[in-house]
Parts: structure tokens; sequence; C-alpha cells
């Protein structure tokens, strides 16, 4: 911490990255590990070597590996929260599920590849924890706030306004990502709101 | 194989197995191995240890780890095939999903645990193709023979008989247990019938 943020004099490589741009770089190599080695693969080593620069780089800024695959997590997920929601029940549960499926889609499937595998008890449950609190929580909890109020307005059907409804779309695209791999066609996507959630909705 | 089948005359423990109740003994430590160190950490030492018995007794009967997985899984795996349909869709569904439920719980989510998972494109995959192909195509299968009959009779929205309805019931299976492990509550087996796939098939 006190060794003066990344302005060591020792220039090893033509141009030196600092600060953000240094940071960033760390972050998409801790993605591109996670892609590669995996969770139980990846070492601070790896990543720095991935990066371009050195162990010390990285735990100047995160004191561990965990700490550093949240880090980079965070900085690729999407936020379900900032979504404009309320104009159409349709269009509601698309962008919601787009957002569930684009944050799959960043982190290349790995928390579903991982979750609850046998090395990765803490490993995967960490990563499960922070795509679950960042992306799955409040996106299930948003989808049945568009329920809810499409309830209240007569465009859905009293009773679909329920957690289990509000599963259905996180589940059908974790089991394609199980079966079929992290990349789910938005034909898909707009299958499992035209064919399951518009028809259980439906008035 | 010329060894005469476990009719070594090296009696070193008191009562010897052989045959049948010898095989179903190796079985039933190998799911017990596949449960307690997951199939990466499954050897045939490691099963001959769980088993009392000795390496050689399992390579007279299976070449090699994956024939004992796929031996061992087979033994256990319900057969949605033999079930009794054509009752009544509600409850022809409640018993297809049971026997999804009953599968993930025999091979106690191991299945869901490791597929696609870092060690294990080849253990999980081969895991994976066994209930797959045993399991979760013939229910998947099944699930959409009962939802056309009830659309040929009127009892289902027509429509409603598609591939993607027949994958809700699984998917949201799937996702309980990557979600919460393998032992999945009869309550929520009905209400994945009740509050999702009744109103989605009703007329």
């Amino acid at each position: 911490m006190a060794a003066a943020n990344g302005r060591s004099p020792v220039a090893s490589s033509g141009t030196r990255r600092r600060g953000k741009v240094l940071e960033k770089a760390i972050l998409d190599a801790t993605i591109e590990q996670l892609r590669t080695v995996g969770y139980v693969g990846l070492t601070m080593e790896g990543v720095a070597a991935e990066a371009g620069t050195g162990k010390a780089a990285l735990y100047r800024r995160w004191a561990n590996r965990d700490e550093l695959v949240t880090a980079a997590l965070a900085n690729v997920l999407p936020d379900p929260t900032v979504i404009e929601l309320g104009r159409d029940v349709r269009e509601d549960l698309l962008a919601l599920l787009r957002c569930v499926r684009d944050a799959i889609a960043l982190t290349h499937g790995t928390v579903f590849q991982i979750v609850r595998s046998e090395a990765a008890e803490a490993a995967g449950g960490m990563m499960h924890v922070v795509v679950g609190e960042r992306v799955m929580d409040p996106s299930h909890e948003l989808i049945l706030e568009v329920l809810r109020a499409g309830e209240r307005d007569g465009r859905v059907r009293p009773g679909a306004a329920s957690s289990m409804v509000a599963t259905v779309g996180p589940a059908m695209l974790v089991h394609y990502v199980v079966h079929e791999g992290p990349a789910v066609p938005d034909d898909y996507l707009r299958s499992i709101v035209d064919d399951i959630l518009m028809p259980l909705a439906a008035p």
C-alpha cells in the first residue's frame, strides 16, 4: 500500500499501465482466467501473467483470490435494477430475462458450471453468492413486481404473481445453460416469454 | 477373466460374497463413493475398499471406471417408461416429475453438481449422458405425450403441448437442485404442477 500505487520506477515493459487502466486489465484477465482455467485453477500468478503484470500489482488492490474474483464479477455483471420497467408486461419480462441471460453469458456460464461442484463448495459457492446477490435475486424480485403490477391493473391473472411463476424464466435459462452452454439465443428467450410466461400470466 | 469368477480359494474374510451379492455391494459402493468423493475422486481402489473387496473383483466385471459408474447408475435410476399414464393430466405430470425428482435424489444430485464442471468434461459428461438417456429424455417425451393426449381430447389448451412447456417441470426441478440441494420436497413438486403446469395447460 505504501509502495506508491504502480508508480515504482522499475519500468520493465515499454508502456507502463497505471491506475484504472491496469486495474481494468487485471479484472479482464481474471474473467478470462475464469473462462479458461476455471475458479479452481485460477491463481494470483496466473491472472498476473494473463494481465502482463506482477503479483504485487494484484495484492496492492485485493487481499486474496476471492476479493479479486468478486471485483472482476462486479465489473462485468449487468444491473437489473437500472432497467426501466412499467411499459408492458411482455417487454418488462423480456428485458429482465435478457439481463439474467447476459449475466450468464458474461461470466461464460462459469457460475452454473461450478456451482456446488466437487472441488468448489467454497469456490462456486462464492461466485454463486455474488451473481445471486447482484443479478439473480434482484431479477427474481423485479419479475415478481412486474407480475404484481399486472395483477393489480388486470393485465395479469389473479394468482399468477407468485414466486414460483417468477422462477420459471430464470429456471428455463439455467436449464438451457446446463444442457446447451452459456450462450442462450434470443429466440429461446422470446419463446420462454411468449410460450410460457405470457400464457401463464394471461388473465 | 480366466480366474474362476470370485471362486479363488483365497478366503481372507469370514463370509465370502459371490456373484449377484458381491456385484450389488460393488454397485452400492460406487454410488456411495460418487456421493462422498465425487466422480473426479472416484477410483477402482476406492470403490473396492468401500465394498470390502479387491480390485480384481471389479475388473472382472467392468473394464474401467466409466463402465462401473454407468452400471451403478443404471442400477439405481428409476424408469419413467414403466409408469402407467393416461389416468389424468395432473396425476400423469406428478408421476413423471416424481420420477425425475427420484433420479436426481438417488444420484444425490451428483449429475447436476458436476455437469459441465471444470475437471469434468468427460466425467460429468458421461454421467449426464446416462441420466439423460435413461430418465431425462424419456421423461420429457412422456410429459409431451401426456400434453398431446390432453390436447386431443380437449383437457389441454391447443398449443400447450410444446417441447418448451414439457421442459418447464424438469427445469424447475434442476433449478431447485442447483440452488437448494438434491432433495426436492413433494410440496415443491406439487406446486410446479398446480401453480405452473396446470394453469399453463388449462383450456
